[in-house]
């Protein structure tokens, strides 16, 4: 193992223990330097990569919230980073849409406890959009992803909605280049308008359960449909 | 932005967009400074970023195999990684609660299609494990960590298997504080194993639904009983 992955590991293992949390100080370069029985770049290699990684941050100076500590993580990093491995990952297709309309599932029905006029307004929005007459697949797929991503903010579960936009965004690709694929590309669009069409009246119906069923069978049909060969590598 | 931040944000959106994939070759360190007119310094920076995320790998020589690709994602990397922000995260720990449900759920529901008296031996055998006279929270804690990993080992779905430990990880260490604060430790852990066997038993009769709905009551029980205040953070 290289040096600077044993510090690495070593920082990480204590966050997974519970020893770090958010603000949690590290010691000095010096310090875990010679804690290790590493160099000093080593300690700052390993801190690099961890600040990449989104878990540590650093501010220079000598005041009190000087120093390199444990960072608070926000939905939109670890968001992304979850969207790029899943849009690498070999998992086979299959395994990602179940988790798919699970988590859709659970948006769907949470949407439709929290569903108020109000804020209904920007699912409506973008449904009503998606409804135009024409348009072109690239941006239908856009509004498909902001449409599904409204429903899980709906639902007001943060976990929940940042692996659904991660993983929806991760299928975003893929999806558009099996729809490139279909015969008749506007009427598949316009089956899935008429789906989500469907969705959406369920939730601001408040209907949770009709509405949880209605995403999955859309989710499936959809997949169904969409030449991606069963698996997505 | 930083000259390193533009080289990443553009890998990144390369790969987002279907345009990089597993095994694709990045242009030269020289090539990329000139396409982003930025310092060969800051190629190098933002290379070295992602390799610490796993996005991509180096090999040097002159062979075909040489240079800088985007590397195929193992479930390990992102489980940790993801096992990492979530333990870092702020998200309310009901929200995490509701996606372990979920993903759990599915566990169970794919374990009693799969289970056959051969695979189940190690899922028996963690059981069996957990079930001694006296054992101390550590130790169970650990166990149990297994024992929801095993199961969703058995069901198969390895995107959900990778969840499902990073989410189970990420909250051993909260569990094993809040479980400390309990009166009557030993009680609670007998409570957990009666729980655990019945689950076990559904998985072996292949009856999905109930497995289903005995794990959901499982960690829905565990949880109302934990002094976790509520939030996670």
């Amino acid at each position: 193992m290289k040096a600077y992955e044993v510090v690495r590991q070593h920082i990480e293992e204590r966050i997974l223990a519970g020893e770090l949390s958010v603000g949690s100080l590290l010691p000095s370069e010096r310090d875990m330097a010679a804690d290790f029985k590493v160099s000093r770049a080593a300690v700052r290699e390993a801190l690099r990569m961890m600040g990449a990684q989104g878990l540590i941050t650093s501010r220079v100076g000598a005041g009190p919230n000087s120093g390199t500590r444990i960072a608070g993580q926000n939905g939109p990093a670890l968001g992304r980073l979850l969207q790029l491995h899943v849009a690498l990952s070999e998992f086979p297709i299959d395994d990602v849409v179940e988790v798919r309309v699970m988590l859709e599932r659970l948006s769907a029905t949470a949407a439709s406890a929290n569903a108020t006029s109000n804020n209904l307004a920007k699912l409506g929005d973008i449904l009503a959009e998606m409804e135009s007459d024409h348009m072109e697949l690239e941006q239908f797929n856009d509004l498909d992803t902001r449409f599904h991503v409204a429903i899980a903010e709906l639902g007001e579960n943060q976990f929940v909605t940042v692996l659904t936009t991660a993983v929806r965004q991760a299928l975003a690709s893929p999806i558009r280049e099996a729809s490139d694929e279909l015969p008749d590309y506007q009427r598949f669009r316009r089956d899935l308008n008429r789906q989500h069409r469907r969705v959406f009246e369920a939730i601001a119906n408040g209907d949770a359960a009709r509405a949880a069923d209605l995403i999955e069978e859309h989710i499936r049909t959809a997949y169904a449909i969409l030449p991606m060969g069963g698996k997505k590598d």
